[in-house]
């Protein structure tokens, strides 16, 4: 069992970048992340932000540099794969300290260095819809009169196709969200507030060796199931209303999740009729995905599977997402999608249904292979009493 | 105890905005917020983003008006205190699903309505630092030609001075610290890996009822102390040697954070040294502030501190940043600081001295009143040998 991904693939990986650059005529290629949005510095140096943000900055010829911000640099060389570490202000936290005396450098400096000693000609760019306005800005000015190329498929598409390695992380992050789910069915009771009953499940997660939360566990009770997304609430859980429970890790920085519907006691009968579509609905995915199968044909199976259960007025998106470093991440799977799956690809089968009153996700990961899928989280996808 | 800051300091805070905006003859305010900054929208709408992003419109009369993602719907509507709730593809998750059949809305139409039918002259907008490009761009689009006003400091000052409510929550948030503290003390043993010591703060963080960590906990042994800020790792903690721990959970929406060092078994003799200053800094710190005394002073004094310890070369940043929503916010209280503080302004002393081998953080909130502080978190301000 690995707990981390070797450095050899993070080397691979940074030459995979630099065999794009050269085709697409590319000098440099810089990618955004952020404490919440890390998954392209992890990808490719293994690091993490906290509080503060980074870039890696990848020349067509020679070696990467990562760049963060004022405070992390300790923290940057326990963690990060690319040896060259830049600190720029921009980077900073959003209170905006102003770190007087700091020796810090420029994004001119950087791709100066990157170069060595070359002004930039093309630049792609990856991480648009989640890089800050300042750190954008500064690269703007850095960039001078070179091109500044969109270029998210580049990391898009090289983090589509998962490695073994990086499908056995997601094992075993997904066999701790598991942990983490059951420790949450054996000790939920009614009369709790739903934030009380995270304490069981988020204490589970480090337990079991998670390094971090995927997200923050969910639980939602009664009407509030009708939430897509949620929040774990002061509200107290009652017997025999609707729950929906969501939740998931981080292992060797692979992510995980599961969601599933219950009740403490008994599920009241329009709940039930609900739950029972989703059950079907998610089997019906699960037993469509496989390599070579195009997206518009899976949901195709799952839209006629609301058909025919009348259930698709309680469609509200889905039936996947793609999965990996972020537990939601490319490629979504939609009505208008349509490229074709491949052996490697990993999801989650994520469907939210909800009549108006309530509402419930089941959510499973699954990597594609040839002849189908195999499933990180197979257990109790059916209607759930306590 | 209140949980929650109630309706009407919502509806206050609003006002406040619109004053502002009338003085300045500006017509129309925004401001962002994301899952990971997500401190305006909570201020003035008790909204926290989950995966999505959101913008608070405010016009110069009327009703405000909360822009969020297209998946957050019914979400929102249970948490938002601004009943008008608007939906744009531009709030959408990083993954960028495309919601082929959501009935979507524009800044344009927004604005429109916001301003009942006129045009935008002059926009001001806040949280330039950490919004995204795509949310930029959508809001420049729709300003036409107004001017569009950069007014970081709206929302800075407005929420600088916290309520009795927010000192309120502060307190309550931060005794649920002190209490996860404790439970890490009783549990951690050596030869546990850093990670593993998580789950007793973040267990204990939720049963007291947290809705969220205000940050993952952090846990840094050995030479790894050397790291400002941290993430726990799969190190395993050994004996007598320097551990440094942060935590710090989230209630009715506030943060507090709590940092101490500490050993296992009995503290090296260098350690305890840097410890010794960290201890006497942070007391001459505690002991500075108060309303009316300017940043410079508080500054200096702590210098002075370390400058009699003969500890300059230890010094990283610090001694002060605001806190509140956020367990880091406007303003630091750093050597080029110029502002005097005020009867209501709430910091967290935080002290970071790092001897090149190891490092330190002794972190306390505090709120600034009329003759000094009071502390949120008092205890274990010392050696502390388990």
């Amino acid at each position: 069992m690995i707990s981390e991904i070797p450095v050899e693939e993070y080397q691979k990986r940074i030459l995979n970048v630099q065999k794009i650059l050269k085709e697409k005529d590319i000098d440099i290629f810089v990618t955004f992340g952020s404490d919440a949005e890390p998954q392209n510095l992890i990808y490719l140096a293994n690091y993490w932000p906290a509080f503060e943000s980074g870039c890696v900055v990848v020349p067509v010829v020679g070696e990467p540099i990562l760049v963060i911000g004022p405070e992390t640099k300790t923290f940057a060389q326990d963690y990060s794969r690319i040896p060259k570490i830049r600190q720029v202000l921009e980077h900073r936290e959003s209170s905006e300290p102003n770190y007087p005396d700091a020796k810090l450098d420029t994004y001119e400096a950087i791709f100066r260095e990157a170069l060595q000693g070359k002004k930039p000609n093309r630049i792609a760019f990856s991480g648009l819809t989640i890089t800050t306005l300042p750190v954008y800005e500064a690269i703007k000015k850095a960039a001078g009169k070179a091109e500044i190329v969109k270029a998210d498929t580049i990391m898009i598409d090289l983090r589509m196709k998962k490695s073994e390695n990086e499908i056995a992380l997601m094992k075993s992050s997904a066999e701790i969200t598991m942990k983490s789910f059951e420790a949450m069915k054996e000790n939920i009771r009614a009369n709790m507030e739903e934030v009380e009953v995270v304490s069981f499940v988020a204490g589970e997660m480090f337990r079991n060796k998670a390094e971090n939360l995927a997200y923050t566990p969910y639980l939602l009770s009664g009407k509030r199931t009708n939430q897509a997304i949620g929040r774990a609430s002061h509200r107290v859980i009652g017997k025999n209303e609707p729950i929906q429970f969501s939740c998931g890790c981080r292992f060797g920085n692979y992510s995980s999740s599961i969601g599933r519907p219950f009740c403490i006691g008994r599920m009241p009968e329009d709940y039930r009729r609900l739950v029972e579509v989703g059950v079907e609905a998610q089997k019906v995915v699960l037993g469509t995905l496989k390599a070579g199968i195009s997206a518009a044909m899976v949901f195709k199976r799952y839209w006629e599977c609301l058909e025919k259960a009348d259930a698709k007025r309680f469609f509200l998106y889905g039936p996947c997402h793609g999965t990996g470093i972020m537990e939601c991440e490319h490629p979504f799977l939609e009505a208008n999608s349509d490229y074709v799956l491949f052996d490697g690809m990993a999801f989650q089968v994520d469907i939210f249904l909800g009549d108006g009153n309530f509402g419930l996700r089941f959510e499973d990961g699954v990597v594609v292979r040839d002849k189908g899928v195999e499933e990180f989280t197979p257990n109790y996808r059916e209607v759930i009493e306590l």
